[in-house]
């Protein structure tokens, strides 16, 4: 059974009754909730918590974690960065939502600015599938459409994605690689866009599928490790 | 349970005493033997079949087509081609092998010329994982070493795979993109380069988990399927 | 100077006053002139002239071929695809224009079958750079924005391009990949959306710098050409 | 005229008489000295300048920024380090050679480890060209062959690149991807594994024209950056 973490940095939750009447339990109550009927074993960690919940134990335990932060990012140790980049490195996936763009976990595993354009202004968003071969659409129709969500735009400042599967349209205008994978070692990383903590969006039953198929495909794959550093020949060098 | 059906040219086999030796039920036969030890539901196909044993309803019932052929290509009937071609853009996962690299599937598929070079002189090859994060190299170590090959070497007249997962070297100086995978319409495709008749690569065990993980990563997505032509707006346009 | 081909149907031109009133020239006519003025030496060929002006000399006089097609795809022969195709993987640029995503030429090299959604509603298209590193872009804002053309819409079935570009939002609601390269061999391939025939797109002067920096992009580069086949060992192979 | 800066530790120079009797004016010096002749604007800084030699106007000036680096990576100031990374994401090349792929710059620019195999045992080297369309393999036959170098062997943990050019080929057995492209915001980035310091490897004239030709391929584009931050609607948002 895939073991799933799901990190949420729980502040907007605390001190806005809009969110807190949106996710109860916090966004992280809300995606744990689905993921579980999704058939993973799942905990929660929060940014309050000792170690922001991501103790060495815990990262060890984590097949995938699941990130989403948005206004305490600089909040977020540089120990625990580090730890969490190195596990990815090792074979953790990782799901970056909505905001989490702007997370260091992120940023560091993608060497760029990771900015983008963003407009609270209840655009429509329809999220179109463009890579229809991919596990993470499974169960989808052409496109995703949120009635109302932050608007996200480009120029995303992140390397190309190595699969590009969904793009957004937005009401006013603008467009947005939305869901892009990216390898980084033995890891899998999965951005995916929607997600504003003022709109139900975790609620929404096509966005629990993307993320529980994300979970599925980013799990990690058991093999032998790569080994690094001096090596011997393996095959006989001339004299020359 | 996923439906594969692996075809096979079957002409080596039964004209050249060293292949039979090494392959008494056929490539066909060895490949399919270890696949149904993996949990598949296997069936076989081979050129000199009606239609190439691959009918309307062998191909509506296969997940993962198998693929290997290489000194009669070009009896492959063009209608049998280009049924093929139409079930992997619908979905049906292809894992074409070794000397399939000329197939006109394979190459209807790539729009390239697919060329490459060649040499039959007992080069050692050891294929080297690239892309630790995927699936296709579960269960493996580092690389994969086969003591004696049939060497092809760059350029490999593909377009650049989406995936790059091994790189051969070879003892007589090349090198070679072994492990390329490929998204089609709503299909995958793996192309694996080891499997020269006059060798027993199929019953490398190493091998056997390639092809075998192959399989389970090329297995269709179940999701609908994109609409194509004339689209009414979803959103009001304005007059102009 | 870098040696470019023009070719256009050129059919619309002659049935429809609209498109002749805008392209008095022809749309070959219209794309000529001003890649002159970009420096380039330029030629058109059309597909009513004999070999539709693709004869074997015109071809190896051309380093990169711009193509605008639609109505009669079906009416280029398939000796001349093959011969394009050809000289693309031998290292011709190859620029696609808007409907000849439905070209022979186009759908071969791309082995798919290069459908799409489309609309002539005149909706509004904003064409968002989304790599603002490459040489296409030279010259650009952020966006490209025409007030009307018909819409393309995703999925566009072709696979993933090695170079995203350029994302198009429509007013209707739809997202389209509208500036996306290939490799092909030796050869360099571009498809640009933008340019249904009753529009003045080809006026447009950032859609003139798009194809203007797409040419140069695709010029053939100099090198010795891959040598395919049986190759002999460039080092000692073992006896085993 | 683009203006190169070649960037080196220079610190072998000093230690190693047989480093410098194959470079008596420095790894830079030789650089230097090619690129010159290639019709480049180039100077050359070294770490033990002032601000390593790249003060702010230094890196305002430079369009194409060679690095070369190995004992002293730690060396390298963070300030100097985040200074360097912000020119590449504002537009200007970078090319890493060889013992670079562990300097912080590349690092941060990669987001993984960057580590790989590696052995001085006077292995033959051979890069083969495997993307024959690119710029960067103009002049070049289909390999380069090195008559005794470093190995670097895959496992190399870099994110897979945008483009592939090289792969070589170890006589102790070993493959790596030698000559990859990264874009990273509006600039590029080449890394190109040959140069080992106790090699004549940059007076070898095909290194000499790779390194040429990435300079010119990475040279910045002139457009309009991207615009990040909160952005009003560019169309009329629904009330919902």
């Amino acid at each position: 059974m895939v073991k799933v973490t799901v990190w949420n940095e729980n502040r907007h939750e605390k001190k806005n009754p809009v969110v807190a009447g949106i996710y109860p339990n916090g966004i992280h109550g809300a995606i744990s909730a689905f993921l579980e009927k999704g058939g993973f074993d799942v905990k929660t960690a929060t940014l309050d918590e000792p170690e922001h919940g991501l103790t060495d134990e815990v990262l060890a335990n984590t097949d995938v974690l699941v990130w989403w932060g948005h206004i305490a990012h600089d909040e977020v140790s540089d120990e625990t960065v580090n730890k969490v980049v190195s596990r990815v490195l090792d074979g953790m996936g990782l799901i970056v939502l909505h905001s989490g763009h702007f997370s260091k976990v992120f940023k560091k595993l993608m060497g760029t600015s990771c900015d983008l354009k963003w407009r609270e202004a209840d655009d429509r968003e329809r999220l179109w599938v463009v890579d229809p071969s991919h596990p993470i659409v499974a169960g989808l129709n052409q496109y995703i459409e949120l009635e109302k969500e932050e608007m996200y735009g480009e120029h995303f400042d992140v390397p190309a994605p190595d699969e590009l599967i969904f793009l957004s349209w937005f009401e006013g205008g603008e467009v947005f690689r939305s869901g892009c994978t990216y390898r980084r070692g033995n890891g899998k990383v999965f951005y995916f866009r929607p997600g504003h903590e003022t709109y139900p969006t975790y609620h929404n039953e096509e966005i629990q599928k993307v993320i529980t198929n994300a979970v599925k495909w980013a799990a990690p794959v058991d093999h032998a490790r790569p080994v690094y550093g001096n090596a011997k020949p393996l095959e006989e060098i001339s004299k020359k």
